[in-house]
């Protein structure tokens, strides 16, 4: 299959601080909706436009932040190879039994990265009861509530040594790398990487704490419905970081703002088609400013500061 | 890699009346520039997003309609793969040498297939002189003209026996069908084909005549860029065949119209993020009026009449 | 005051066949708000964003079409001086006591006009009790529903002798016409009049039957809400007339369809800044059709042919 | 005339700094054409939508900032009675010959109004020899280049005793004040104004130092071409203040940016249909944030500060 390996992030658990009034807003603002909730009180979600099981698990905690993310790669055969060169990487793997923990999934392997972060990998999902239509479909069964995100489309990590965390994607997940970028000293400050033609799957950025998740993405249709999702935080007295705006680096047009827990959000359109035989596109770290918001031309503090 | 096999359809060459009438079109009407020209004549044109050394070749024939359509796949290996496949698959492959009809390109194995189309595969490619930037990139160097098409996207072709292609280009090119059209006795109306997360990168209609081209289709960014090749189309009189339109298959916002030496054009923009594990879309004859043109509820018959 | 005279088309009372379906579509997919009913079973709806106590009737009858249109003037001395010059223009005038038929307006004058269609003209009409916030005001109280239309915005009219509703309405509601198309005899074909920036706030075209309505035009935001209209018609398998198209004439874009019992409803967002000294637009009927449909170039037969 | 007394701000006067370099910006980037020159050196530009001969005029000085704003009037007559109710109010006119420093224009009154501004009135000017098509049109002549500004649209002004200043728009110009927005004690903090359905033509804000110039205007028609300016203002690397963004106060969606020469320009879209029966909406000084900056949720302090 021409698209295979590793397919997309499939699956992210965060830890939220309010269950109700997060849930609240994943559920009547961004647009998604609760598939189950789990025998020790998280809840599934996903949106209107996912085939899968579900793509976001909340659990109630102390602190907001993230517990781990799930691909989804082509197949069990390409599974039991990516676990073997996981090992091999030299990261622990250890299994989660299929129905255990997140309905609906199959078997996962779950290990740590250099980064801090837990990364998990799986190759059978159930599909959702309500799924898109697939016989003479419409294009939506039912409208899409407030900010009617598409899908989870990425997420940017921080923590140290994000050199080898992209070597992992590159050798073992066989993701490629379209955009980058670089410290004066050669070293990579922040890197986007995909499995497809996405722009990005996921990107790190080098941070001196391990495991941190700066933000979740979410697919949009286009820059009007950023423009609308601009509304909605404002109408909603949500905290907005930044946005609207236009990323140079995947050209992404852009809202960044904080759910009720703490967690940042992205809802995000746009965005080249990227191919892995394309040249890689290189920042310095001098113009990552206008790399990261085009509008502005400059980092914001709390882009870099901020992290749950 | 992730992404491999067949990357995308690449180069594609057109007939054409009246050179200079229809790289007026092509240039500043749908924004393309022209890269070089031939010895014998022949002018090659690439987007302004697209990294390869160019993307369409016109030359002036008595008749419009496709010469052929060449993939780029993933690498030599994969490509000395996929002849061999393609000649145990039943069809006689030719070499097309590096350098020779089309400038900048490396070798290309050329065959017909049983549509009567002819089909290239190569996987080498000089990149073009004007790429988009790579280096602390801006979203493009120059404003881009007219319609500002940002790339070559996909076709349709109409001919015989297109089960057998379907089977070609899942078997041998690893490409997979996200949506479909049957008959009512159960034979493809219709097929849907990617290699990627694209929707469609070809599609195929069910046709008696052999070798006939429908379309060739460009991306464009969203719905407002559609509305704005509307007023071009408008204002240029060019013959329109349908749209601002949406498709219910692959989603994509669109518009049809004519480039003045007959050939149909489609200007496309969004389309949902297609993955090879999920459900096929699946639409029977008496839906697909609504399934091609979702606002029009119907097919209309230029649409299914007029090829070249 | 600089805006003054006539100042909108404020109100109008439609006939439907079917009150239970018809009012559905104008609540639940048009967007409108229910607000009062009347004794004798009529239905008063108004959009979100307007201030006035309703600005659409709804009557059960056998026939679908027009009962009449009430014109908002900028004061009772205006409307006394409207009603006299009416009279003098040759017209007949009653009155309609306030608070009688129309809940919440103050008193209106009615008469017919030579094409056959009734006129009101009022002065006075109460507040809505959910209107727009005044007081450091959100952009909505409460989120848009369907279509989200914004305001009624202008209708067009058929019926014979629109010279003289034009003369009507420039020399006694002293409106002016942006925009007129010719026969090649020299007499109106079509003529498009307001009172204000709007291009159009009713418009005529000459036709044999009298007193019939072709359509009821609501405001739309932009080109975007025109799409998203168009996936609300394919969903809800509502008969299109055209669209997503523009016009050359006003430069609107928009879409016709009708709504349950047969009335045309366009949406429409975009159109000049028109000025009463900016020069007239006139257009012969040769080219009428791109005036009237800019992106295909010609009339449909259906937009000549239907009116309720 | 329903629309009548104060048409509009039609001409407005700016001192720039650098006449080739700003000249550069408003013709390639803003999107305007030159007009003519005057035997002074100053240049006059229209837009591709305007019919009067020009709209702005930059004249070379040490300083940016505004030398005055002009308002055309419905008729000579109107005229003669606004210069007349001018002096009546207080304010000494005097009048500038037609055909004298703005080619095109007839006679126009001049007189500085409290807050220190020049403003002028005048009621004849030339049509310009390029205007939008007449006589079946199309949407343009030209393509729009760069930004495509449609017109001058508004214009903010800064300086002491602005009551006295919406005292002479109202009673003297017939114009009315859809917003405004008070301090605690309430006294006048800012105000918008408007002849029409625009929600604005100017506004003023409060300010210590008289004649000073926040911002001047252009239309744009809707949120993508919103979009599309902050890709042309990062491209060109020119100071953007904020945006984009949405306004609550007009509802307009936004950007501010400087032009070379300091000046600051707002591109402006959206932005409801103002009537004079409809309330008057009304902010609180401590909600003027979220009134500005529907998306910041705060003013931002070079929105207060800087001005010419």
């Amino acid at each position: 299959m021409a698209l295979n390996q590793s397919l997309r992030p499939g699956l992210i658990q965060l830890r939220v601080l309010d269950l109700d009034e997060t849930l609240k807003f994943y559920k009547d603002i961004l647009g998604m909706d609760e598939v189950c909730r789990t025998s020790d009180g998280r809840v599934c979600l996903k949106t209107y436009d996912e085939f899968d099981h579900h793509s976001v698990t909340l659990r109630l905690a102390d602190e907001a932040g993230l517990d781990y993310v799930a691909f989804k790669v082509a197949s069990n055969e390409t599974l039991q190879e990516m676990v073997k060169a996981t090992e091999q990487f030299g990261y622990t793997v250890t299994e989660v039994p299929a129905d255990s923990d997140q309905p609906g999934y199959g078997k996962r392997y779950r290990f740590k990265i250099c980064t801090g972060h837990t990364f998990e990998l799986y190759s059978e999902v159930a599909l959702a009861e309500k799924t898109p239509g697939t016989i003479n479909p419409d294009i939506w069964n039912e409208p899409p509530r407030g900010m009617g995100v598409i899908r989870l489309d990425h997420f940017l990590l921080y923590g140290p040594n994000i050199e080898e965390a992209e070597r992992y994607c590159t050798e073992v997940m066989h993701m490629y790398v379209p955009e980058l970028c670089n410290k004066p000293d050669g070293k990579r400050m922040a890197t986007w990487i995909t499995g497809s033609n996405k722009p990005h799957d996921l990107a790190f950025v080098e941070y001196d704490k391990p495991g941190k998740i700066h933000h979740v993405g979410f697919l949009l249709q286009d820059w009007n419905h950023v423009g609308q999702v601009a509304d909605l935080i404002a109408i909603n007295r949500l905290k907005k970081d930044i946005g609207p705006t236009r990323h140079a680096i995947t050209r992404g047009q852009t809202i960044y703002f904080w759910e009720p827990s703490g967690n940042r959000i992205e809802v995000y359109a746009g965005g080249y088609t990227a191919y892995p035989d394309n040249p890689q596109r290189v920042w310095d770290v001098d113009h990552l400013g206008r790399g990261l918001f085009y509008y502005e031309g400059e980092i914001i503090p709390s882009f870099l500061e901020i992290v749950t």
